[in-house]
Formats: C-alpha cells, structure tokens, sequence
C-alpha cells in the first residue's frame, strides 16, 4: 500500500490538535525518535507530535486514516526489536506526555496508569502503598510502561509471578479510526466476549495506540534471600536448573549468566557506577545463576534455600555465595541488569531473546555455542532460564559488514530453527518488531499469519498504523 | 445468513469420515444433545457426529464449510450459558471421544490433553505426580477441559492461582476452513505476534474447535487449612472479604454463600449422598465465607488463618468453624459445589454470573436484592467473592410464564446495568452463550462488538461455527 506524504498543510493540523510545542520537524529530532535500542537501525520520521489527551491522540488517528499518512507510536525508545521505529517515515506519535499514575486503588489492589509512566516509577508508587507490581524489564529505570504492555514484557520475576500481561486488567485504546474504547472491564476474572485486551498485550502498537492501562497488584512479599551459584559449565546449570524446578521449589527469580558477560559488566558497572563491585564471582567457572526467594517468613524462606543447595550440590557448582545484605543484594542486581548495556558497550550486537521448555536449555544452549562456530560468530548469553527464556547477544567484534548483513542472519534463522525444533519460539518478552520479522515462518504456519493479518485488517482496515512490523 | 439443510448424502459423507457408529439422527439422541445445564434450553440438531481425530474434525469442517452447514461444538453439556446448543440445527461435533490425557511432562510441569477429558480426572491425574492443576469449576466431575478452555472457566482456587486461561500455553485448533493450526508454543513467556492462544481461550467455540490443549502446570501445596465463618449479613461477609485481601492475606479460595443457599443445600446433598450433614451452620446468620488457606508449612498456615481471624472480629461475624479432619473439610466442599444443583432441584432458575472489584460487592449485592424486589424475584446468591464473582440465581417459584420470559430478563438487565456501573462486567467464568447475548451493549460499545464480529469473520468467514453466539 502506497502511503500518502506529510505536507505542510497537515503538519499544522498536527499543529492545532497538540499545541506548536508538541510538534517536531528539525533533523535533530527526526534523529532523535529515528532509533531505539536495537542494533544500529535508524529510520527518520517526517514529524514527531507529542498528544497529551486521549482526545488530541483521536485526532490525529482520524486525520491520518483520512490522509493514509503511517503511524508509528513510540515509548521511550528501550525496544531491542525495532517496534516502534517508523521504517515508511510518516508521523511518529511520542507516549511521553502520558506520564501519570492516575490512581492506586488500595482497597481493590488495582491501578490506572497512563502509558508514559516509568515503569520503576510506577513500581516504587505503589510499594509505598505495600503493593507488589511484579514484571521489570532491565530497563525499568528508562522504559515506559506502555511499551511494556505492547511487548508483554517479562523480566525476572515474571517465573514467579508471570508477564505484564498477566497484570493488565483493561485497556483504554485508541483505534487506528479514531474511535476510544475500553478491552474490557476492572475485574479480576472475565469470560465477556473475546478478549480483546490480551490481544493488545503484545501486539506491538499495531492494532491501536494504548492511552490508559488498568493493572491489578500484589501484596509486596516482605523478604527475600539470593543467592549466586557458580557453575562448571553453562549446560550443568541449565540443567541444575530443571531440577530445581522438579524439587518443587518456587522461586522468585532464576536469572542465568555466562562467564563472560559476568566479567563484561563488573567492568563496566566500575566504570558507570564509578564504584568497585565487591561481589566475588569465583573462577573456572563457565556460568553463574542467581537465584532469588521471596515470601513473608524468614525460617521459610532459609529452609527453601537450603532445598536450593540440596539439589544444586548433585551437579558441577562452585561454592554457593549467599548474599548477606541489601548492598550487596543489589549490586548483583545492578550487574544482572547492566549485562546488556555492558555488551552494548563492547561491540556492536544482535539480540535474541528464545524461550524453550525449561528441560531443552542444555539442548538449546549447546546448539547455540555450535552454531556461533559454524558461522564464526560469538555469543554471550544470559536470561531468566527459569522461564526457558535466553537472552543470545551475537557479537559484532572483528565480523565484516558484509558478513553481518548476510551471513550471520543465516545463523541467527538456525539458531530459531533449533529453538522451534526444542519446542519453543522467537521472543519471550522483546516482540517481533522488524529484527524478528524475516524469521517468522520458522515459528508459525501460513495459516496462522494470515489469521495475524486478518485481525490486523480489522483493527486497521487502511494498514497505517506502525506498519511493516510483526509480519 | 441461510444455512444449506443437512441431507441425506451429507450424512452419509459424515458417516464415512466417523464411522457408522459414531453418528446419531435419532430423535432420543438429538434431544439429549439439545440442551445443556441453562434453564430449560432445548434446541434440536439435525445430526451428532462424534468425531476421534483433527483429522476427521478436519475433514468434518471442510464438508460443511463448503456445503454452508452450521455446525456447534459440544463438550461435556455442563455450561450455563446455553453456548454448546444448536440453535440454527445443523451439525453437533461431539468431542467425547477425545478423552486421552496425552502426556504429562514433569520435567517441564506441563501436560498435554485432549478436549473431552473430564476435568476431575486431569486433576487426579497430574495429583499423582505432584503436580497442580488450580482450575476447579463446581462440575469438575461431569465437565470437559476443553468447555474449561472455551469458556475461560474458574472456580474456588482462580483467587489465588488464576483461571482456565492462564494456565493455557498452547492449543491445536481445527479453523473452519478444516486447516489444522497450532496457536503457539510450548512456552511460558511467549511474544511473538498476536495472541491467538488466549484469544481462543473464552472464545466459546466460536472460532475454531479446539482438539489438543497444553497446559502449564504448578507444584502441590501439601497443606491447608479451611475456615467456614459466619456473617450477619451478607453485605458485612462481602465488606470483611475487601478487608481479608487488604490485610495482604493471599487465600487459596474465598468462597461466599447466603444462608438459604445453605440450607437448601444441605438438604439436597443429604439425600442424593444420602448422609447427615454434621458440619454446624450458625442460625440467625445471613451468609457464609468458605475460606482456604493453602501452601507447605503448618506454621505459616496457622498464622495466616490467625491473622483471617482477627479481621473478621472486626465485622459482626458469629464463631469460626475450622474444619479440623479431611472429612469436614471435603462435606464443607460438597456443600458449596451442589449450591447450583440443589436450587436447581428445588426451581427452575436463571442463572448469572456478575463480576465487580471486590470493595463495591457490598453495593453489588444489595442492589441486587433491591432489583429482586422491585421485579418481583427472589435470588439466590453464592459464589467467587474473593475475585468479586458474585452468582444469582434467580429463582421461578411461582412467577407466571408471561413474566418469567418479559419481565424477569428486564431485571437481568438492571443487575447487569449495576454490574457495569460499578465497573464490572456479565460474566466471569461461564461465557455469553445466548443467555446474556441480549445484554452485551450494557457491557460493551458498539465498536468492540464490531471489532469481536470482525475477528469472528476473519477465522469463520461464512460463520457456520457455532453461529448465533456471544453477539
């Protein structure tokens, strides 16, 4: 479909629905809104507008349907699968001035937040309340909460208490035509026609613009113990892991890193944080999980750890370091969330983001290593394994461009061949966007794309609204 | 739209994809698979097919998309909404033959089951192994997981472990078009394009008929504890359960029922059991809370059941019963599971299924008893109070037939209209069906029926599956 241009008569309709501050054209931010987090993409907008109200948010829908002028509508910019670049130019629609919590329900432990809200910020509001907002993407300190309901955003507490999908409630949603509806209702359980809000859940800002979110919350769980375990090879933790699993044990957090990434970001949180990391990750060791428990009762808690250690002691670990105060709980948080950032810093990568059945990660991860060597690329991964789900950072370093281009796509198509064949699929919480797009045959038929369209079609009849993304 | 009439070359087109004897045009046959457990609904087929693969529901559905037969699928017959009924005639796909549990994988606490196992024997089945399946409708003995699936299905554990559809990982679904499809992965995290797998979950049969679904499991708790705790009235019970909640207590069920659905209760079960009921229900009181409490440690169980227990003193509440033996416990279920039955046994009832945030229950239930006044009903109230799930039964009695089909479903529609003013909505847990059909715009606008019709024709384009339902 052929889109229609940005002309200076529509830019100053933009103009009058948001207000001459609110509206974009200079180079500089056309760069600015141009990228996010993934790789090196960088496609120029035409305008950025900023709406503030739902209404100014219909408005612009209704004149670009009119006009056939593509819509891109962007969070912070924190997507590692380009989401939300706008790769046919046309408007980008910023979520920034969308930043209020609008209400932290206490006696129904229910909130209404606008998309634009920091998701940190919205976790910390309602801990004063001692509420628990679970999911928390590494970037919870920068992303917005809006694109985390548009990529159902997992992070490491999502083994225990699931994904952000799992919290949303109800959406407010603006249509690609214009019109405001509501998904659904502010209850806990409903079985009322389809449900339209897990399909916005993950849908990547293609099937309408998010302008509020109804979550539910937990009560916050009072403590918490971690611990670091080192383990000989990446495939003996992956396995300790499963195991884990079967002895019942429910933990918190499961989060998984390699060597390698270990030693990346203790160099670089010294070099950000400009303090030391004292936290000793000990040697010969290939991998290191982290893994957390949480509850209200401390003997609890220490008896589930030990049952953590019971079963970790019949496979190849180092010695179990258990983490004795709140610094240094976090700062191997800290690490743990600055591995991507830290590998970021080093070379130039590309992100993968495969999720198997818990029990196929030693298949999985393996099979990945071998891959790396069958196409010359390095990888360095880590992720929340104990939702099957691996972060595979491709690492640039010395690889031609034309290699990059070409040739390590050959091996990323392998490496979710594998994952498909493990019983798993391409993205366990960063979407599709455009990095995974080529590869979606791999994961699902012709059927089941043609049905993604078709509801698609229904949404956005017109096809305007953040296209060429998903499929 | 006009259907094409089943002949009798059709007939024996099915008869060669099923067999003989898996095909039923009797008159005995069609009335028993005319009705289900709503009212007194009885709606004729032409003809039951009772199919054993996807690949005869395959090439089931291919015959009768290119013949225009409408066809509805049916479970086990146990819904409440009339949605498995054949109100345009046409085809009855039976899926009581796929009745295997296929696979049981606790390495990766996940199963794979067929449509037609009842859901009382996946529970045992997984039981033994450990492992936890939550989901428990009240007719979990006689009901299929596949109706579970279809209509998002709760009951008393949703509060704390959430509903049929969380627990749904992936589904095999044949389309109308006879295309086989699976809707996802076997995965725990998953965002890799629209959700199709929960879009089907609740979708009531509507889209595609579901013939292998894999579950995620959890582990066992291996304790619990039940407290049966009396109230005044029913609006003190409904403010005491908020309280529960906000005391940052997590019960494994919060159920709720009215003296009356207590008495008429005990009564039928002493006789169908034909047992004394020995558990005391304090007189002179208006409702009952079912709570359980549940995990692995006795301490932290008796503290939080301590804990229940100094919130309810703060509400005229007369002495809690705790269920000391097994025994106690499984009649004090018994008890809430044959609420349904036993109002059923004593009048024809129509039943309903509101869902409000668990702080305006109070409002809710009083003004449902108002309603029941101003229209000249009485109700029956019981349910899943812990997730603001609230069921009314409204009971015939001695209300004329005029009445009954005009002037009660006019004060279904003052419940719903409260229901939705108190930011809830119809149904939690037993779907639409046709029963709450008429209702639908209280709860919805115009444009999300538009969009729900417009998904349906996108996976049923000349709407033969089950076609007058949800809208």
């Amino acid at each position: 479909m052929a889109f229609a241009e940005v002309t200076a008569s529509l830019i100053s309709q933009f103009e009058a629905i948001v207000g001459p501050e609110n509206i974009f054209v200079d180079d500089e931010k056309r760069y600015d809104y141009s990228h996010d987090k993934t790789e090196n993409y960088s496609f120029l907008p035409d305008v950025i507008v900023r709406p503030g109200t739902p209404e100014e948010v219909s408005a612009l829908m209704k004149l670009c349907s009119e006009q056939n002028i593509p819509v891109t509508p962007r969070g912070a910019g924190t997507g590692l699968a380009g989401g939300s670049l706008p790769i046919h130019k046309g408007l980008v629609i910023s979520m920034e001035r969308f930043n209020k919590i609008l209400n932290i329900d206490d006696l129904n432990l229910q909130a209404t937040v606008e998309p634009g809200v920091i998701t940190e910020v919205f976790q910390n509001a309602v801990k004063e309340k001692g509420l628990f907002y679970p999911p928390d993407p590494a970037s919870s300190g920068s992303c917005f909460i809006g694109g985390n309901v548009s990529n159902n955003s997992g992070g490491p507490k999502a083994v225990k208490y699931g994904v952000t999908r799992d919290y949303v409630l109800s959406l407010q949603v603006v249509l690609p035509s214009g019109e405001i509806i509501w998904t659904g209702a502010n209850v806990l359980k409903n079985s009322t026609g389809y449900n339209l809000t897990q399909l916005m859940c993950g849908s990547e800002g293609t099937l309408g613009i998010i302008t509020k979110i109804i979550f539910k919350l937990r009560g916050y769980p009072q403590k918490n113990v971690l611990l670091l375990i080192p383990f000989v090879t990446n495939e003996e933790a992956c396995r300790a892991i499963a195991a884990i699993f079967t002895a019942g044990i429910q933990p918190s957090g499961m989060e998984f890193f390699e060597r390698e990434a270990a030693l990346k970001t203790i160099d670089y949180v010294e070099k950000i944080y400009a303090s030391k990391v004292t936290t000793p990750f000990p040697e010969n060791m290939d991998a290191y999980l982290l893994c957390e428990l949480d509850g209200n009762d401390d003997e609890v808690l220490m008896r589930d750890a030990e049952r953590v250690m019971n079963v970790v002691e019949k496979f190849e670990a180092g010695e179990i370091l258990f983490a004795e105060t709140a610094a240094q709980k976090e700062e191997l948080w800290k690490i743990r969330k600055n591995i991507s950032p830290a590998v970021n810093a080093y070379t130039l990568t590309k992100s993968d983001d495969v999720v198997v059945p818990r029990a196929n990660l030693p298949k999985l991860i393996k099979g990945i290593k071998q891959i790396g060597k069958n196409f010359g690329f390095n990888t360095v991964c880590f992720g929340h394994l104990g939702d099957g789900n691996l972060h595979v950072n491709i690492l640039k370093e010395n690889i031609s461009e034309a290699d990059w281009e070409t040739k390590i796509p050959e091996g990323i198509g392998e490496i979710f061949k594998l994952t498909v064949s493990l019983g798993g699929t391409l993205s366990g919480e960063h979407g599709v966007g455009i990095a995974k797009r080529p590869y979606m045959p791999i994961a699902m038929s012709e059927v089941n794309l043609e049905l993604m369209r078709g509801i698609k079609r229904v949404f956005d009849p017109k096809g305007i609204l953040n296209p060429g993304k998903i499929f």
